[in-house]
């Protein structure tokens, strides 16, 4: 049985499009999502508006789930160990909403199975999925890349561009299973 | 540098002794401490009762600093790379209120080094300090079992009775530095 980490904002959670619409509907301003193509997450909002909005209550509970990911990830878990590795300790309203969120969009996944972090270079499993590269870098097992505006000029890891594309490579690596 | 995970409850935080207290407060009964030994914790309250306490707002937000604990892990701190590993999401209140105390007793612990999981047998790190042999049993580095009523009779792992023997064990075994 292999262990799965599996990271949750811009991977099982669309943060990018949450900010975007939560951002439109605070300023009434628009932003095109051109412009979050290969900036730093975050940087093609005025100077400190997402960390703002990240720190609002209720942001992270009104995330919506990344297409795909429910079915996909329940079907790992029923042949795999897996693990929702979130970095949340730097958002402290995040994480009654994230674990709330998980228990409403993933009732399969158990608290024991749940993990609030800052750094995760003590996170040790096989496998990574996780949308930035501070994340991965220090990863000894295998790292998968969930595509996301900010990571896509990065070419140092397997890329995902979608949870079928994670069933997919999961599929054809035939991973061992119980 | 080593990495050293330790946990909160009753390692850092004195968990029995707040419990013993609130129970107090709340029921207006005493329990003799000597009745928490040997058993597993929370079983020599009315059933039921230990969970129900700790999932009572305000609960872990007031637990009482273990004696010593601050000196010793800004020291250990100092040397080497300390993560705070809490088993925390089984409780959902507890998340938030873990944070804050934590950044009120022990401000130099950054909330990059600060982990609030289920099961730990996800954390790779050279150290382990615990009070329960579930997370020390799955531990691969070196582990110190941290002295808990519950787990009085447990002989499989070095034993420190107080922070005080944690530091003098790790400078008596010259822990790698940085």
């Amino acid at each position: 049985m292999a262990r799965i980490a599996i990271d949750m904002d811009n991977v099982m959670a669309d943060l990018t499009q949450h900010l975007l619409r939560v951002y439109e509907q605070t300023y009434g301003a628009v932003i095109d999502p051109q412009q979050l193509n290969n900036v730093p997450e975050g940087s093609a909002f005025p100077e400190g508006v997402a960390i703002q909005l990240m720190n609002t209550p209720g942001f992270f509970r009104g995330i919506p789930v990344m297409p795909g990911s429910q079915e996909v990830i329940k079907a790992l878990a029923e042949q795999h160990e897996v693990f929702v590795v979130s970095a949340a300790t730097e958002f402290p309203l995040s994480l009654a909403e994230k674990l709330a969120w998980l228990n409403e969009h993933f009732p399969f996944i158990s608290w024991r199975n749940i993990v609030f972090c800052g750094s995760k270079t003590i996170v040790e499993a096989d496998y990574m999925i996780d949308d930035h590269d501070k994340n991965l870098r220090y990863f000894k097992g295998t790292r998968l890349l969930y595509s996301a505006p900010h990571n896509l000029m990065i070419t140092d890891y397997k890329r995902v561009n979608s949870w079928e594309e994670v069933a997919a490579w999961f599929a054809a690596n035939e991973v061992a299973t119980v």
